[in-house]
């Protein structure tokens, strides 16, 4: 059927019984668990918007592999254009909805590297993964990416460290499967999807060859626990103190692997230490443009809060503040421009799928990540300190105080205190509260982290030929 | 008696009845509130460092206005020794406890306000300020600075808003005192002080006349209502997961005066707006020597926690984390140096107090409590993203998942993982909670904005003399 | 013929007759005067490789206006990957020759200008233009393009200056043509080109209207006088010394149109204030792209001398070398990517040529064109102070003291100091010379400025759907 | 008799016979040669302000060495405002005549370092050192800093270097003294003074030893060779088109030590590696001082330059040309404010002079010397293009042409064109000259460079305190 509507979504996920830990307590249901309301409204959302005429047009897609409709999230983008409609999506939709669940551009990644492996090592990997995403698309199924692992000491590779099972590996093998040791870490919403689908975090030697592994798991495979931190917003939802956070927000989990046994047609990668190199340099462009579009769109989010906040205190005007905002476009701009470029700059992989260039993709989203932190302080500084130091919803709520409230709080004579106060309160839910951090973190640290362009971009400038054109300059010989 | 207990203290907030909203409730005994435990105790500690025999060279002082013994908070500073003692102070202190309340030199800025005005006007508002300081020196009290006025539509000068109220203003005056309407907001801690002392919050025009205020209340003055909110940590210590916020953090109140009357002896300023402009030159060094001071010591936190995650990660070698630490340092030093150089540039005040110099001072805070929003980012950055996907207390404290947890989140095979996950957890409490977010808002919005400081430099920066060198420079006649 | 060569292209010159003024002297042939060496050789490089089989696929296109052959410079680009492929010769040609003459594009920014015109008021300036092209196509010929005006006091429009001439205008016409009056300012190289093409330089009003003009003239038209300044280098070629501007550098000139008459047929516009709005938003993206390119390349030079001076030097590997050298790189792919990016998302005019996006391609632009000034200084910083206290050619060349400088000016020991004399006199040319000087104007000045890219992403940027998002977050109704 | 006139001076240079080699040429007298017309006229000015009564005041003391008043030159600063005076003086002079020749605290650095050498070795380098001192300040005589070696391969230690003489050593000693050879460079207006004055250019390990040598030498000593360059303006000086550097600016030398002959008398150091370390603790400070306030000096020349051609542009009260402005001022006054604050920090060395504070003397001038690099493209930006594309002063003095440039160069109306093109020519000499980039190679290698401050300040501040304040805020216990 390829598209299932939410309600089908929540049914499946309570025929799983996963492991869960969370508040202290052990949860199997998370339909029926208080602490995953929220992402599992969002998760919700895709599964609608799949199904609402006017968004139809960017969630559904046709797919050759079954020859049905598919989702957003089963959809293998083939085209350079797929991929460039693929950000616009993410660029339009987070200025709105903050997340476009970017995990998804595994499947690009993985497609290209079991098929560079089955070329070279004659293995039936990549028949696996399309064996797997045709079971996910049909079924419309929702997987998290495992991705990271806990890395112990940073100084030692994988083999190296004191506990051997500080990156995810494989302990023993059968004809039937592998059986895996390890954790993964941020495995943003784990427990509301269907698999766990993990790959490399790195670069692997020789001697790390057990940490070569990728494949997927059913959430309730046996031995998988979610060690899981709610989402950053209140357990109930505060619509005018927590306008975003009440909403939007995913759970975090460390994904133990307590030797849990894959069956061999869901291992994509088991030993071939030499591809991930091939693995990083697919991976990296498909996260930075996605990253990039991302961080665009919460940067406009933030230059619009701003330019409505300076608007509702009567400062639209001044140059300090035009300036700021300008600053906060042209970030945006970057991390928006480079992600394009990056895509039109793509080349095709022999697997049938485009490769974004890596190079212009780290350096935009390198720029505008470190930026938007600035801007969570920019953004501080427009609205004022009263931002951190104006009353909660209880005293707007409380008649004796409301009033004060209503008088004090005023900006421009003809807005609302109300809405302003809303618009206070979205600011301090996106610079001031859990969540803000959370947003802080995922700017910094998902989809790598600054460093990690910097190494990046390092490695893929062609920095040979500038040196060579420089010499030809100054008429050095050899 | 001039030093206090901090039991009297405590004794002494019990016998003031003063009207406060908080939580959707109304208190009165702020000792008896579950929501004012954070700012007690913090309020205590500097109570207790006065007795305490290692401490009290930094807090006792001797004051020759009551020849007593006096504390760090009632003590005038006369010479560019006592301040820079006093920043100094704030800087050692601040990189343990965060803050060292600095609204303390609003005495200093009032006393050669009140004294120029008494001079070109005869007033004897420099008397009231003697003597309203005597009793506090006496009795060791503690006020809070009302500063800021709600403002309205910032467009707008305080007598052209719609509801005049948005700046405080003298309504009425008798021969006894005069009365007052209109609030204070970001007055810190009022609740748990036992004066609020309030100034104009900007230049005035002779139109804003009845808005250059100034005078002391106590703080259960009839018609002074706090609307409050709690400090931004938890209500119920988690010294774990929440370790500086469970101690620290003020309340914050927009602090109404609802036709609050004042007598003669506690007003230091009524209608004199033409020195308005004396009180910003005055104020504006002291408060960013003291914000410059504090932006160093919380940048030296910043890198002390950045430097100790590195090195519990395995990473505290690598050229990138050593580089970072370098920028954190050099931010740090240049937000001290400045205040070091201002102090040292103080020109004396006829009154008996030095000024420091507005220019620098400005200058080393506005680029210090930038790149302080910036190491935010750094520091999840050096951490990692476990920062915001780690899993909460909870789950360490149950005993199915602390193996998990001790075995996971390890870092340097040496370090035991508790000692990581506090210092992680330290990190969330500064740069992904509401009380970090509570610390980037104290960077950019307390003590002025960046904005604010560079108005000042480009207002006392001596440029006419720069361009009369460039016309000399190149021969340029008039 | 469409393709000339360069001994053509000279000969072509020595036909005109051109008033020049330059160096105290007035000049008529400037094939023969000693002030044009430079320009004229790297104009005939681009004659040259026209006929150079291996650079002929970048320089030589095929014109269905006049159905032949046609050169770099006269070539209508149609689709945005034709645009992309003169970026791309622009970024893979300035690595190694700094200038692509991207003046170029104007052709493109009128062709779009003239067809709205000739649309909205039944003019036929898209004919003229048209006519002019195919002349310049069939000839080969060369044009500088006259935008900036004098602009006398920038607080003023052109029509309230107290000399009315400070912008290019209209003075008369008759059935004939036009007669203009006043200058245009950096016109590079116009003594060595065929064609002077103006534009107007920004927005215009009503009031403006005459100064609402575009046209050609060739560049010896009576009335025309050019004043002109040398290129920055020397006049005699030193290899050695001054290895980049003994070849490379334009001549400047202030270019006077006193009273001087314009046929109709060389009028592209004339009075339609209205449309200099399309004009800046057709001419914005044009210039930024290739100057988004040409920075990028430049910077890859940077890069590249940077690289090799710290190899020569042994400190190639020394981390913050490293870090400052992906600095570069990273502003490099930042400039290049939003070229691409912009190119990328293009929109079609209806004149049939694309029109880059505006925001994209200013923001990348006024990135890395403000960091390549920073890297002028970090080039300096590796290299070391020696660039600016090194002996110069002569003691290279006198036997009793190269011997000295061979022994002393040593890096590496396996490198031959020459070659490390070579590269810093190269570096000393690039970042401490006039041409060193023009390099950096050129990247600050040339193509707009920081400040207007910044203006002209404010402009373009969709701020009010930002605002509006903003609004639904918050649940603010209108 | 302490203080010499220029007159004096001068007469004193012609009875000195170094050999000098500059322009392909041998010179022995300086005072004759056509290359040291611009250094000469610098150095004379500090002899002409010793006798000028209103200078008098900063550049004449009291030297209690001599009990004769003595030049600003060979002073010994005894005291923190001592060196604060010094330091203002370069800050109020910079601001006009650019440099203050800020060498001479290498006397105060070398009084210490021989101090700290002649108590624990039990030599006699200070007295070494006072007698020397006595004798330039009874003849107010000058030296030049040979501080810097050429280095070769900057990953290897001056012992493991292919040629050891890359760094200048001992090669032997007898009872009368030692013969050094090997050279300095970067050994500003050598040719122009009496004395070359060496120390170590860095940290040396106990295999170096023999390169830990200070001493002073007359600079027509047998075996000593300059090998200059001239200074960065014209030969013949032209006041309008480069109206600084036709006045300003020192000429550099490899100073060449051919086995040279030093008696015990000057030698300052020979052979105690392990006081390099000292050395650098001393060293480091003073020169940051000075450097900081020069910065802050050369910043404040930049800005009143920016200023008066935006007011001559009528572009004055733009609101980005203030805010550009300000960044300029608020960089002078960290460089500034730190210069002050590191004094304000220093602690007494036991030799009886102060040693400012390393940290925040680094920091500051780190700061305040990368946004200079920044400055000089913004002061581009600010004057417009017109700064490298304006005709030379032989167009000016052209009687056709200078018509046509003064009207078409006028700015504002009631500024003479004149006025603004001097100030133009002084921006282009400033930023797009030889000069020019002397000066920015000033501001980025010379006193060191950002990467050494930044080495400095990572050296330096206490981050195990930081670190320990970190542990106990999260209870962490060893």
């Amino acid at each position: 059927m390829g598209i299932k509507t939410s309600k089908e979504y929540l049914a499946s996920l309570e025929m799983q019984k996963p492991e869960i830990f969370i508040g202290g307590e052990k949860v199997h249901n998370v339909v029926k668990s208080k602490y995953f309301k929220t992402p599992l409204e969002e998760m919700c959302k895709f599964y609608d918007w799949a199904s609402d005429p006017e968004k139809e047009k960017d969630f559904v897609f046709w797919s050759p592999e079954i020859d049905e409709k598919v989702s957003f999230w089963t959809h293998l983008r083939r085209t350079p254009e797929d991929v460039r409609k693929l950000i616009t999506t993410i660029k339009m939709n987070n200025a709105r909805h903050f997340c476009s669940m970017c995990m998804i551009t595994g499947l690009n990644v993985l497609w290209a590297v079991t098929y560079d492996i089955d070329q070279a090592r004659g293995t039936r990997y990549h028949e696996n993964l399309k064996g797997f995403f045709r079971e996910l698309q049909r079924k419309d199924l929702r997987y998290c990416m495992g991705v990271m692992d806990p890395k112990g000491d940073r100084s030692l590779p994988p083999s190296r460290q004191t506990d051997p099972d500080l990156y995810l590996r494989v302990v023993d093998k059968n004809k039937d499967g592998i059986i895996v040791n390890g954790a993964k870490v941020h495995t943003s919403d784990a427990p509301v999807t269907h698999f766990i689908f993990t790959s490399p975090s790195g670069l692997l030697r020789e001697e790390d060859k057990d940490y070569a592994v990728s494949f997927a798991a059913p959430i309730d495979a046996k031995g998988l626990k979610f060690i899981t931190r709610p989402a950053p917003g209140p357990l109930e939802p505060r619509e005018m103190e927590s306008p975003v956070s009440s909403r939007i927000g995913f759970v975090e989990s460390i994904s133990v692997f307590d030797h849990v046994f894959i069956p061999w047609e869901r291992v994509f990668m088991c030993g071939e230490w030499e591809f991930t190199d091939n693995f990083m340099r697919y991976f990296s462009p498909y996260v930075r443009i996605c990253k990039g579009a991302c961080t665009s769109a919460r940067t406009d989010i933030v230059a619009g809060a701003a330019a409505l906040i300076a608007d509702y205190n009567g400062a639209g005007r001044a140059g300090h503040i035009r300036s700021k905002l300008t600053d906060m476009m042209i970030s945006s701009e970057i991390g928006w421009g480079c992600a394009i470029g990056a895509v039109a700059n793509s080349v095709m992989h022999p697997s049938g799928i485009p490769i974004p260039d890596v190079s212009i993709s780290n350096a935009g989203l390198y720029h505008s990540r470190l930026r938007f932190i600035e801007f969570l302080g920019t953004l501080q500084e427009i609205a004022g300190g009263i931002v951190t130091t104006m009353p909660g919803e209880a005293e707007y709520k409380n008649e004796e105080t409301r009033k004060y409230i209503d008088k004090y709080l005023k900006g421009r004579s003809d807005v609302p205190t109300e809405d302003r106060l809303r618009l206070l309160y979205l600011i301090q839910d996106m610079t001031a509260s859990r969540f803000g951090g959370y947003l802080a973190a995922s700017a910094i640290c998902a989809g790598g982290t600054p460093e990690t362009n910097r190494v990046e971009v390092a490695r893929n400038y062609d920095l040979r030929r500038m040196v060579n054109n420089v010499k030809e300059l100054c008429s050095i010989k050899k």
